[in-house]
C-alpha cells in the first residue's frame, strides 16, 4: 500500500476515543490506516480475548489514567470503517494496565492517523473474530 | 498534513531522550511530527497529570529499565519546538511502569521521527495545560 | 530517509512474530523500516538486557496474552535483515509485562511495516550489543 494523508489532531474532551477515530476516518474517506494516540483517558473499558469462550472479558478502569500508548489500525468490516486499538494505561504511581480498547472517554487525546491507500483491507468473520486474510494466503 | 522526511536514528548514550528529540527537530526544521522509540533508559522521571491540582505528580524510577515504548509527537509551543512523549518501562522481571516522560537518560535509544508538513500545529494554554485546538472547532 | 512502501498485514497463526517480520522484510527487499503490531501472542519470551553481564535475562510468559504494543524497527546486521521489537503484553485482568521480544507465537497478529529508503542502516558490534552509529558521530 502507499502512504496517504497524515493527521495529528486533538480529540475533543469527553468523546470516546475509538468512536472519534471511526467517525474521523469515515468523514475523511480513510478506509485503511494506522492510529497512535497518547493523552489521558477516563473510565476506560478494556478487553481480553478469551479464546475458549470466543469473546472478550471486560476490565473496567474507573477514574483518570494516563494513556501511555494507543496503537491500532483502520480497516473495513461489513463495508464500514472499523478501528482496532490496544491501549496501555498508567495511574498516579505509574502502575499500568492494558487491553483491547473497548471504550474510554478522552480528557486529553493527541491522535495520529496515517492513511494507507491501495488494496481494500476488509475483515472477514473467522470463528468469533473478524480478521484480515492472513498474509500467506494472499501471495 | 503530508508526510515529510523520516529519520531512524540512535540517540547517543547519556543524552536525555526528550531533549535529544527536541534538539534534533529544531536543528532539522521539523515543526510537526511523530516520535517512536525503544531501547533502555536510566533514571527516568515519569509524570501523572493530577487534574485537581493542575500539575504533574512525579514518579522517579532509579536504575536501568527497558524502554518498551515511547510514543509521542512534535509540535510548537510559544513558537518553539515541543516534544510530548509517553513511555512504558520494564524491569528485569518484566514488571512495567509508565507515564508522561519528563526525563530519562538513554543507555540505548533507537528513535523514529516522521516529519509532518502543512498547517502549523501550535499548543495554546488551556487551564494548566498547553493543547492544540480540538479537532471539532477547526472544521 | 524517505518513506517507502507501507504494509498492513496479518501474520498467520502460529508463526513467530519476529521471524515473520524478518522473512517479510527479506522477501520484500526492505532494508530499513519501522514495525508496529497488536494482537494476541502465546508463549512469549521477553528479554531484559543486563548491562553488567552483557546479555539478556529471559522472562517466559506461558499462555495467551494480548499484545498491547509491539514497537520496533528493521535494519541490517551482518548484511542481513534484523528486526528489533519491544513488546508489552496484557493478561485477563489487564496486568502487563514487557521486554525485548525474543520470541512469541501469534494467535492474532496485525502488523504494520513502513519501509524507509535512503542511506544504509547497519548495526555494528559495540561491546555486547549490535547498534547503529550514534547520531552525533554521523553529523
Amino acid at each position: 500500500m502507499d502512504v496517504g494523508r497524515a493527521f495529528l489532531i486533538r480529540c475533543p474532551e469527553d468523546e470516546d476515543l475509538v468512536k472519534f477515530v471511526e467517525d474521523f476516518a469515515r468523514k475523511n474517506g480513510i478506509n485503511a490506516g494506522i492510529v497512535n494516540a497518547i493523552g489521558t483517558l477516563k473510565n476506560a473499558r478494556l478487553g481480553y480475548f478469551n479464546k475458549e469462550k470466543g469473546k472478550y472479558e471486560e476490565i473496567d478502569i474507573r477514574g483518570y489514567r494516563e494513556l501511555l500508548s494507543a496503537m491500532g489500525n483502520i480497516s473495513l468490516k461489513n463495508g464500514d470503517v472499523f478501528v482496532h486499538i490496544h491501549a496501555v494505561l498508567g495511574d498516579r504511581e505509574g502502575n499500568t494496565v492494558g487491553g483491547h480498547l473497548i471504550e474510554g472517554k478522552v480528557f486529553v487525546g493527541e491522535v495520529f492517523v496515517l492513511e494507507l491507500r491501495g488494496e481494500k483491507l476488509e475483515r472477514i468473520k473467522e470463528g468469533s473474530l473478524y480478521l484480515w486474510p492472513p498474509y500467506r494466503e494472499k501471495h
